[in-house]
């Protein structure tokens, strides 16, 4: 993997570049779709390669391991081969799930046992064997096993978790160099930052991440219920210590507001599940606030869903007739709220990224902090 | 609209035509994709027009009249504008949903009193209004207002039913002709022959409705339970009598074994959900057989979906990953099982106009129904 600093904005700790990997180019600051398993839900592959451009996404480790299974991805030759995406793939490493989804998960030094939400049966994820399962599930960038702290999280709960995280990375690493890929194409680890909302937790761990000398490195147990000023706060703390020559994940996040105050603060990639579940639910992200489709005022508006939206739903389909799949419950709607949704956070960083070349990021991204929090 | 009849078979009654209408030219036969309330469920127009190829599609008067309520069809310009499809549209007389779907529905020579399966309100539903309802949803062809009697169906009810059917038929004419299309192009009404599967009432029907020179000409009431071979039975009955120079229609038609042998026995136009539903279950139609996607027997077939489907989707996605989507219930599965499964019915009426033109129809048309009615 390679990482090039394109431009630096001089306002603020944004910073445009390019991730390359034997899957190609991706632009930063970028937004991973989240594509669980092996499907971002609603959406053809080739609509998220020619209408929202994404250059890469995300699959679900808990997921894709529960189902199909890894040994389905060895025999298809992998995930991309699988769904048939040709581009980026990066893979969480279960651990979020693990601790969200599962009953009865135990964690321990070893690991974590987990009860399936599928069936009930009982699972056991280490770093090592996480390490192997993502080995091959074969996504570009993984993730390192780590314990993602809920909030609130007292002081030493959060602390005690921190250094085990940091034991469990080395186990990751450790694990990795004993097996190497399984396909013709390199694997690139990211380390996780942990430490809940404490900085001086936040400072250590980013220090020792740092230490690593990872190409990659990702801010973790964020996005998880804590305010918005929190959050950057720990970003802040983070993004001053991780590699600059380095890209910088900030993992769950978030809002289209959340994703320009992260870039703002130096991170560089993103992921959530907001804009695939809201477009599912009728809410519309756009430059000018979010639109709930589903209300009544939509009903005759027979404008296009987005005059200023990139992808052809946007000027395909009108509110009115949007509105009218959701209320009558039709796949489409839901199919067309995720283009627009999706092509709208593509839209969104890569806007960004023109910006920050141009130099007018920090009062571009002023302006659309106010807009995009309107309600229309 | 005009229709053109380009080659006949000699060894059948089938026939390959051109109806042309203000919205362009539906070459016959032809399959009519279903779009119940204003959406082929999962599938984008320009899948529509650019992967499926449907000439045509279907819209369900009673669906659309309490959703999105015709009032706002009016205001988008009529259904055409409404979900920007500008290939042709057939809307049914909202009969058959009325007795499917309502509950506590009264038939009389007025016309029918139902109760909304969305809310218990109440509606009545008269050849003169559904005429209305037509003319304001637009589209290029609209039916009849008739009721449909189940199967089995005794004598004289049937018998009754299909008087009532002739009379409503006289009354929709009347309407039409002192209430001219609201949008610039025309409207053309197709009436509906009845009479169960009651040979001398198929009969007496088919002349009468053959006796008011309509432009085209439906079969209504089969397919509504009753054995294949009875529905082959009253469509000969049927074929024979309606001229054969205007194009008939076989409602709600059916299984790929039931579109060839009705196209040999000289239907021109078909429309069923079952392509549609049965891919929302999993089940494809392909040329060699139907396919159960869900069955473990597919669950590390990683050959194409279906080597000489004309869709994309055919192509780009594995056995092995259409069922995982299946298994875990992803909208994508839906979503390409239906792509697949329309652009299936859409190239069996399309080939079988091919093989129409080049004499070889009946040959052809045996060795599919024998191919076709394998499970895979």
């Amino acid at each position: 993997m390679k990482f090039d600093i394109k431009a630096k904005d001089l306002l603020s700790s944004a910073r445009a570049g390019t991730i390359t990997t034997d899957h190609g180019e991706i632009q930063t600051p970028i937004f991973m779709p989240v594509g669980t398993i092996a499907t971002v839900k609603g959406v053809h592959q080739r609509e998220l390669e020619n209408d929202i451009n994404a250059d890469i996404i995300l699959g679900n480790t808990y997921h894709l391991y529960l189902r199909p299974q890894t040994d389905v991805l060895v025999k298809a030759g992998g995930l991309h081969k699988f769904m048939n995406w040709n581009r980026n793939i990066l893979t969480d490493s279960g651990g979020y799930q693990v601790y969200s989804l599962s009953a009865n998960n135990k964690i321990n030094e070893e690991g974590v046992k987990f009860k399936s939400h599928i069936d009930g049966s009982y699972h056991l994820f280490t770093p090592e064997n996480v390490m192997e399962i993502q080995r091959k599930i074969g996504a570009d960038i993984i993730m390192a096993f780590d314990e993602c702290t809920p909030y609130p999280c007292d002081y030493k709960y959060a602390r005690r978790s921190m250094h085990m995280t940091h034991r469990w990375l080395e186990r990751c690493i450790k694990q990795l160099q004993k097996s190497p890929e399984l396909y013709n194409y390199k694997q690139t680890l990211f380390p996780i930052v942990q430490g809940s909302t404490y900085k001086d937790l936040r400072k250590q761990s980013a220090e020792y991440i740092a230490s690593v000398e990872a190409e990659g490195n990702a801010i973790g147990g964020l996005s998880v219920g804590e305010p918005d000023d929190e959050m950057y706060a720990m970003t802040e703390v983070v993004t001053h210590i991780l590699p600059s020559d380095k890209p910088r994940y900030l993992m769950g996040v978030g809002t289209p507001i959340n994703l320009l105050e992260n870039i703002a603060l130096g991170v560089d990639m993103f992921d959530c599940v907001m804009p695939t579940r809201n477009a599912r639910n009728g809410m519309l992200f756009t430059a000018h606030g979010s639109i709930n489709i589903k209300n009544l005022k939509w009903k005759e508006d027979f404008s296009p869903i987005d005059e200023m939206g990139i992808t052809w739903v946007d000027t395909t389909y009108t509110k009115a007739y949007l509105r009218h799949l959701f209320t009558v419950n039709e796949l489409l709607g839901k199919q067309i709220a995720t283009i627009h949704n999706l092509g709208f956070y593509l839209w969104l960083v890569r806007e960004a990224r023109k910006q920050i070349l141009a130099g007018t990021f920090k009062a571009w991204k002023e302006r659309m902090v106010k807009q995009m929090a309107n309600r229309l």
